[in-house]
């Protein structure tokens, strides 16, 4: 039946393309686009295609930045140029701003090792870390990748990779989050916290 | 720190205004587009834009059609005239449809009355359906509104609505859906299956 209105096949199938739109509220994204305004419509577009022309990966640690701008990490003079922290995403970044008690800078995978996904250490510019490190005064490296099956596996790929350089390198703790309770953490997560105890 | 990335703000602001892409989300989404092949970025502004100018609601059923064409319900002669099915959504249009088991006209009501979310009989087109049926020669007319308070109230408000034209209407049972055990049936729905009860 739908095959009968290609405009509104098309604007489906389109919509489809855009992850975590969950087919069950394709046609309610679809309302949402059909009723606009059309001058809100235009600004909609015009704003993607800006933003897509405007910003762009920095060359050095693959943060996002404007395209005019310097990288807002490796350009900032306040910055510890001695440490650099390893995140798989940008929103990853942003958490760790958030918190307000890191300086340092940044490299950011763009994901992890990940082999059933086709996603191998190329991928991730792992080689751009490398020559990052071989020409860089940085002295610590923190791991920071998410504690997941590929997460854990790049982190020990590149604790690896940097190990010969005599770079100190550290991954962030894992444990018990602050303001839960024991019984109802997970026991994979308590294990790991008995383990990694700290002498007081 | 995001304040710093003008383009990249304005465009999580543009994607926060699309329904159901939950914040959460809101980084992958935006490096869906970000990342995105221009040509295949001019592509989406352009379906977007080519959806918006070429679908609109049938003036006199509310079901979308295509601009240049006639609606595929009010205009198709193989349909049943005498008979009209009020959903609330197009997507519940659909799922009719795609029963396969109805072949009447349909009204779509864009909603349902909600006076907490200022959502009243006027929002509604219920005027719309009103003057349809005063100069219509359909017989029938079956509320297939969901089964959720808001849903309930529209029932009753249209079949008040319709009951001094002399025409018969009825609403889409509710009962023990196919294929589920009572065990895991809600009491609500139970309660009502045992009220609907069908002589054999």
């Amino acid at each position: 039946m739908i095959n009968k209105l290609p405009s509104l096949l098309q604007l489906t199938k389109q919509l489809q393309s855009v992850p975590y739109l969950a087919s069950k509220n394709l046609y309610k994204v679809a309302f949402h686009f059909l009723t606009l305004d059309e001058k809100k419509l235009e600004q909609f577009c015009a704003v993607l295609t800006h933003a897509h022309e405007n910003i762009e990966l920095c060359s050095v640690c693959c943060a996002l930045k404007e395209k005019k701008d310097a990288c807002l990490f490796c350009a900032a003079s306040k910055r510890d140029r001695s440490i650099i922290c390893v995140v798989e995403t940008w929103q990853e970044l942003l958490s760790i701003e958030k918190t307000g008690g890191y300086f340092g800078l940044y490299h950011v995978l763009g994901g992890a090792i990940s082999p059933l996904d086709g996603i191998g250490p190329e991928d991730l510019g792992l080689d751009l870390l490398a020559s990052r490190l071989k020409h860089n005064q940085s002295t610590e490296l923190i791991i920071a990748t998410n504690p997941t099956v590929e997460g854990e596996a790049t982190a020990h790929y590149i604790a690896e990779l940097v190990k010969k350089r005599g770079i100190k390198t550290s991954r962030i703790a894992h444990g018990v989050p602050l303001g839960s309770e024991l019984e109802f953490v997970d026991g994979g997560t308590l294990s790991r916290a008995l383990l990694a105890r700290e002498t007081l």
